[in-house]
């Protein structure tokens, strides 16, 4: 039983990449495709959502996912709240049903949900009446499913097919939603060689299992990649005992021209964002030819309308 | 003369519900009540106040309160903009009202006011130009009045008459500006019977004269009532000499089912939220089948919306 | 060659006034002209910026400065997202690019800019794509054009014209981005006496090349004005040296009943707001019947959707 479908298999929530079907995350795409055009018109706008009342739920700050989903959202013209939502490590969960018991009370008719904690997102969608869906905006180190989803779309967009691609992700997959994500979606659909590369401190225990192959040497990682996924180093990692510092890691793990070489020519190089330049990524290969950062947010406006257009179609919203 | 009220009786501004007229209040339930099916429509809006500004003026942090004028003006299609306006206790009066004539030369049609001091919803709505309303949205202890209203439309939809009913208002009376607009409404309905129920530290002097029977033992105040309505604890008063402590409060004051059976079978709860389980009331209450604790947030937004349409068509707003 | 215009001439960006051509200012004054009726319509709004995405970018916060700009923007119909970005010295330029790269790769129109270092309105400019328009909204100690604007705005609706002026601007002109836009707007307009008055410490060195005559007496400087512009003195000047307490400059340069006679009898009073009461303004002036204070934030709004949409009809916005 999937919580995040309906019993006719179609999408009821977004919580995480684990498991869900093929076959919906190729409609997510197919869908997403059908908004490119949006953010290209004259006037930027859909009615398809028209008067739903959307919530931007955010326990745990973040200026920038927050703004993503606020612009699909009025792109898809619903009305859109904002609410960022002080939690303690005190805080119970009960508070948080209460919150969302409240604002489901007021019509919502989605929750966009942002919380540290691993299972917040998944927390709330158990609980939620039925004519109420749930975006995960990323919940402590488990998922960022939309994050993933304008990921595969983005390979979708300059490989087009998955099945005979190698994509190495590079840096602190221990500590990254966003590489769980990714790695479920990729395996799901048939990429057959999933790489991530790291030091030991960084990867997690029995990452294998995933199905992924481990690299503790980048050019070893590199070599023939299709697709270079760099992950975000949070600064404070770098104050840990976990690295010896930023100038160090770059050395060994930052992607410059040099490494980027090792890979395939036709390489494409990724990064979900904010980059620390110079710590996990050259500026030379973040703005050279081989990078796709940009499209990715431009996709992600895409991806982030086809989650709730689909969302909407299924629940009351 | 009454400043909420205009020289032919209409709703000018809501400040207080302390000699507001009973027609006025039973207009605005009637009101609310049509707007009750925005919520459950397909698009949850209607064009009454499309292009009207309507400014959140909160110069207390309330995300919850807030929220609720945002989604009933929206609703409503009015444009939103939400201010968080810090104060010191040094600021001047005449600081805020340089604020809200600012506001007003933008042509703002309406101020949803939020302040820890009492009287400053008063103090704009004495100021302000004749076309632009203020909605008290909580003022110190003194009122709020938008909850006594919807706690007024909870009543009457599941009692039908204000005539024939006991009603118990428990917990701190003293600190509580939502008690004093339940028992100002309650008292211009004509409900015949209004009971506080607190410790003496928690009651105010004298409560007796605004027509309420007061009580200290919480059985004899339940005994026979037909609508309990419970008030928040705030987690400062019992850090303080006030009270000795949550456990010792729930154990005299906190709502159980076994201290809810001694009102009558039919009897309702009600909390202006957010609840302190185990504090004022015991979860199996709050969630409990007498409870209507989240229709009270549903009849929010409709209350909300109506006062909203209602000083809209008074001034030129 | 100038950024803030198109090759053939029009509106590109609003950064400074320094060296706007004079039609394109008399052409965002007749633009604004024909917006003032919007604000007293039963609907105040127009469809022009319909499905624009228009960010307010606000690394140095101002409630009051991105309230303006959000309420011309809803009127003109666009979508508004307001980001509140924190930025430390330490913040490399790099850092705010990269957060302008992703806000246009979501498909930008526009970008209003707060930020407290001079110069980064400019920076931004200099690097965004052809379809989008950046305006200032106050950089450093640089410029705060459309504040620049409104003021003359304001003063060819109470003079009619600008040729036959004397205009004083009275203050902390030092520290002012207020003052340096409003000098280069009059001596652009053909004003032929500009006057700064201040005390020596507030008056920046060498402000005479800027074509304005400097006094250090303010019943000299006032003598024979038809304008008046008081700016706002900082709290934080009057804790430093500069300044011996605000008692003693109210003294000086407070503008007063006493000292506003030696103007002209019809002569005008504008502050860009807030005031400080009491120190760079006494409240009999500032609510008496030379001031246009009030009027000023009026014109502002419509100034700011005229700047908006002028932009609008240059790019691709």
């Amino acid at each position: 039983m999937n919580l995040q479908l309906t019993e006719d298999g179609r999408l009821r929530h977004l919580l995480t990449l684990d498991g869900l079907p093929r076959a919906i995350i190729m409609q997510i795409l197919d869908t997403a495709e059908s908004f490119m055009d949006v953010g290209e018109r004259e006037v930027k706008k859909v009615p398809l959502l028209r008067g739903k009342s959307i919530f931007n739920l955010f326990f745990e700050p973040s200026t920038r996912t927050r703004t993503t989903f606020e612009i699909a959202a009025k792109r898809l013209s619903a009305d859109v709240v904002n609410l960022n939502i002080a939690t303690s490590s005190q805080t119970k969960g009960e508070a948080i049903l209460d919150t969302v018991d409240n604002l489901a009370a007021m019509h919502a008719d989605m929750f966009i949900v942002r919380h540290s904690q691993s299972g917040a997102a998944h927390f709330i969608a158990q609980h939620v009446a039925p004519h109420i869906s749930v975006v995960n905006a990323g919940d402590g180190r488990h998922a960022h499913p939309t994050q993933g989803l304008l990921d595969m779309f983005t390979i979708r967009r300059y490989k087009g097919e998955f099945h005979n691609l190698t994509v190495a992700i590079v840096g602190d997959v221990l500590h990254s939603r966003v590489a769980r994500s990714q790695i479920h979606a990729l395996t799901t659909l048939g990429v057959p060689e999933v790489r991530v590369i790291g030091p030991k401190t960084l990867l997690p225990t029995g990452v294998e299992q995933m199905g992924v192959k481990v690299f503790h040497d980048m050019e070893d990682g590199l070599a023939g990649c299709d697709v270079v996924i760099m992950l975000r180093l949070q600064n404070e990692r770098m104050k840990g005992a976990r690295l010896p510092s930023a100038q160090e890691y770059f050395k060994f793990f930052g992607l410059t021209p040099e490494k980027l070489a090792l890979a395939k020519p036709d390489a494409i190089v990724m990064h979900p964002g904010p980059m620390n330049r110079g710590v996990e990524i050259a500026s030379e290969v973040a703005d050279g030819p081989q990078s796709v950062i940009l499209p990715q947010v431009t996709y992600g406006i895409a991806v982030r309308m086809a989650v709730m257009a689909m969302l909407a179609g299924t629940g009351n919203a």
